[in-house]
């Protein structure tokens, strides 16, 4: 399949779906885009595995990244798209071709931007941290993503979603004596000593922040426990895997001594954590670009790849004509006139500067 | 290798003990038990799969069982047999090839026995209740398990253990609603919502029980926990898998309406059970088994096939020479001195009447 970056988003959208590109698979996608967007003469491309990233060098006063990830979750069903109306259903239509489309063309149709424009491809996004083709970037190229502000069009429904919440899990753990369950009183319960930390977490109020105008809401929960030996045993080992979602004004470390203190008296050992991302919205360039988009600015709770823009010192938001709620979901789809409108709104951006 | 049930009954478990015979495997033995008591004049053998029956038929006013079950767990380096001092060590030295040995040696030198004798050495009582040899002749020939009384030769350390604990396992679930783990708020969390299912459990008091002077002492105790999507969801599931010891004046629907009024409120789905068994310890032979004897009575705690015998209005009590502390340990053994014991305490049951 041949790419068309200067037609219609709504119809390059489409063509993106139907060019299957689960995580892992990217590498035909990533060779069309590298062709067609080296067939601009406005654009530089460099390449790093299955990652694609293109700039202008117009000199301008400052450098835009719009990022999107090339690969889908599994396909299940529905490939290739199907049209119903303004409804364009399919496995990658709101997460994120229909974003990758809307950055790939305007790359094609904004010859004479206000800012030198970086457009970045990339592979791995809907699989382990370890694989994603951003963080080898980042690794691999830093130099490439030097910029002065990052729109990733992962799927916010049009809105913008500034910074993002970090994430952290930790196993919290109880110690008791194994006896047979006829002796119990020979043993010491472990499952029944995790009440504590269930009443500790149903006791817990999670902490509400306001950030640059965007209100993130942290939380504190079990997503997982076991425990147990056998029918007849008392138990001697019980864990509680704990997440905890923070406000990007916590650092990991700082994350990390609030879950210790709230489990004070526990084993508690982190198993993971990402950091969150500050929405940045107060930097000129983002400045300019909520008041070209003129559309609603909100936290961003979930975590997503804005995070690793921060670490570069590169403020970044979500923006993206995606559903969220739609993503990694069998009835997928996007209002293409959704689309049409992200493309116009980045253009007003692109364009007024 | 051939038994020798007249000699020494030390001697006996030895040779029994060198004899394999693991759960699903203890057929040559059963064919060997079965010659071995058919030489015997005094009995008349039946036999059903792998439990071999033995009875008199003197016409006496009582009769009394002898019950041994002739599989062990599997063996683990500790067989054959070694030993020690007075402590022979195996696979099955306690647990209990040396209470079946004085079984099998007292139906061969007690010609004229105060009571009519039927001994019973049955199948697959060290793995799931429904392979259970005894349970398979009680349904198939009840009739050859009829008698007033019946000593099951389980490892006790020569105390005598009456009636036995009965015990039920259920399931307490609470529901939740998934969400994802950074818009918590949007789900309900069904771990946090076990909480209160285990502040039940740390608040209960278990009940203790006298019967028939043997002191019964319940337990209800959380065996297992389970719940968890993924490490970014909300789950909308937990199970706590409770179990409870319940003394014998309980019935088993007794036990589950008490469960379920201690999970008011919450699903509970009882997943086994198995009824306690009084310890019959006022039927006249038993009083005079105790009272020959001499020896402590008990209550026993754990589960045991005298259930069984319950079930078929048989007063039972568990009574062997073996350590139940050591039963399914590499480092088993018996202290032979308790052997000859058991031998001479039963001898003087059977002959005074």
């Amino acid at each position: 399949m041949t790419l068309d970056l200067a037609g219609d988003p709504v119809a390059l959208t489409t063509t993106l779906v139907d060019f299957r590109s689960e995580s892992g698979t990217e590498q035909p996608l990533a060779d069309e885009v590298e062709r067609a967007l080296g067939a601009l003469n406005s654009l530089t491309v460099a390449r790093d595995g299955d990652t694609v990233v293109a700039r202008t060098d117009l000199g301008r006063s400052h450098r835009i990244i719009l990022a999107g990830h090339l690969d889908t979750v599994p396909i299940a069903g529905n490939v290739p798209s199907r049209r119903d109306g303004d409804l364009l259903y399919g496995c990658g239509t709101s997460d994120m071709k229909s974003g990758l489309a809307v950055a790939l063309h305007l790359a094609a149709t904004v010859p004479d931007p206000a800012f030198d424009l970086t457009v970045v491809a990339y592979d791995n996004e809907e699989v382990e941290a370890s694989k994603n083709g951003l963080g080898r970037v980042s690794r691999n190229h830093p130099e490439w993503l030097a910029a002065d502000f990052a729109v990733l069009l992962e799927p916010t429904d049009g809105t913008v979603e500034g910074g993002c919440q970090g994430t952290l899990r930790a196993q919290v753990t109880t110690h008791g004596k194994r006896a047979h369950s006829a002796r119990s009183w020979h043993g010491v319960n472990a499952i029944h000593g995790a009440a504590e930390i269930l009443n500790r977490l149903t006791a817990y109020t999670a902490r509400e922040i306001d950030i640059d105008g965007c209100l993130y809401r942290e939380g504190l929960n079990a997503v997982g426990i076991s425990g147990g030996v056998a029918g007849n045993v008392i138990p001697d080992r019980c864990d509680v895997t704990v997440n905890f979602r923070f406000a990007p004004d916590r650092t990991e470390k700082d994350a990390e001594e609030h879950v210790r203190e709230v489990f004070e008296g526990f084993e508690v050992t982190v198993t993971d954590s990402a950091p969150g991302a500050l929405p940045g919205l107060s930097s000129p360039a983002a400045v300019s670009f909520v008041e070209a988009l003129d559309v609603p600015v909100q936290a961003k709770l979930g975590w997503t790849d804005v995070a690793r823009f921060a670490t570069l010192g590169v403020p970044a938001v979500n923006f993206g004509p995606g559903d969220p709620n739609l993503a990694h979901q069998a009835g997928e789809y996007v209002d293409v006139r959704k689309i049409t409108d992200a493309a116009a709104a980045l253009r007003r951006y692109l364009t007024a500067g």
